[in-house]
C-alpha cells in the first residue's frame, strides 16, 4: 500500500520505506499542509508578497485595531514569528502600527490603502486555492473533514 | 458559529472576525498542523533536538544510503530547508553524509549510533503524540480523514 500515500513514494527508482509515518495522522497532516501551502504559493506567484502573510493581512483588515497578541493567537504563530512578519509588512507599507493611548504597551494594527489593495489580490488567489481544495476533498466529506481539523485545534490548544 | 472553530475566538475580551478563513480548508489545515506540531513539541520537550527533525531522522534510519533529493521529496521540504536541517544533524553527530563512489555529485545519508539513540527517544514522543491524535480524530473517522489528507498531497503535488 506504500504507493497509495502520496506521489512521493512513486518516484521512479526510489522505493522509500516510510515505516510508521505512512499511517500517522501527524505526518500526513504535515504533508497535506505543506502541499496546500505550495499550491497556494503557485496561485499567488504573480503577487509580490509571501502568501504566508495572507491570513495575517486578512485578520488585520477585518479587525482594525487588533492587538499583536490576539493576532498571533488567531493565526497560530508564536510571538517572535509574528513580530518578524509584521516588521516586514510595515517596511513594505502594508500595515500600520500605533500605540493605544490609554495603554502605551499595547500596539494596534491596521492596513494602509496599499495593504488593502495587496489583500484584495491575495484574497483572489486564496479563493481559487480553496475552491481547488474543496474539489479535492469533495462536497460529501467537506463538513466532516473541517469538523475534525477544528477538533484537533480545539483539543490541542 | 464563530466560537465553534477554535478556542482562539473564545478568548475573553476578544471577538475576532475570521471572515472567510473560518470556513476555508486551507486555513483550518494550517491551524491543525500548527497545533499538532506544538503538541508534539510539548511531548518532546525533554529531548535535546527539535521535533521538526523527527521525520528526517526516521526516514534516514529506515532508508540508509537515501539521497538528499529523495529525502527532501519524502518530507515535503525544499532543498535549502533540507540542507539547513542536515547540516545541523551532522554538526550534532547524528547523521553521516558520504559521497557515492560511482557518482561523486550524490550524497548518501545514514544515522550514526548517537543518531539511532536520538531517533528512539523522538519515536517514543511521536508515538504518544499520534495516539493522542488518534483519540481526537476517533476510530470511526480515522481512515476517511487519512484518505482525504493523502488525496490532498497526491492531487497538489
Amino acid at each position: 500500500m506504500r504507493t497509495a500515500i502520496s506521489p512521493v513514494a512513486a518516484q521512479p527508482g526510489e522505493d522509500i520505506d516510510f515505516g510508521p509515518l505512512e499511517n500517522w495522522i501527524g505526518f500526513q497532516l504535515r504533508l497535506a499542509q505543506t502541499a496546500s501551502f505550495a499550491a497556494f504559493s503557485r496561485e499567488a506567484r504573480d503577487v509580490d508578497l509571501s502568501p504566508g502573510r495572507f491570513a495575517t493581512m486578512l485578520l488585520i483588515g477585518r479587525n482594525p485595531g487588533i492587538s499583536q497578541i490576539a493576532l498571533s493567537r488567531a493565526v497560530g504563530n508564536d510571538k517572535s514569528t509574528m513580530t518578524f512578519a509584521l516588521d516586514g509588512l510595515m517596511k513594505r507599507g502594508f500595515v500600520r502600527r500605533t500605540r493605544l493611548r490609554h495603554d502605551r504597551r499595547t500596539y494596534c494594527l491596521s492596513l494602509t490603502a496599499a495593504g488593502e489593495r495587496m489583500l484584495a489580490k491575495l484574497t483572489e488567489c486564496a479563493t481559487r486555492h480553496d475552491r481547488n481544495l474543496d474539489r479535492i476533498v469533495g462536497f460529501r466529506d467537506r463538513a466532516a473533514f473541517l469538523r475534525i481539523l477544528r477538533k484537533i485545534v480545539t483539543e490541542l490548544s
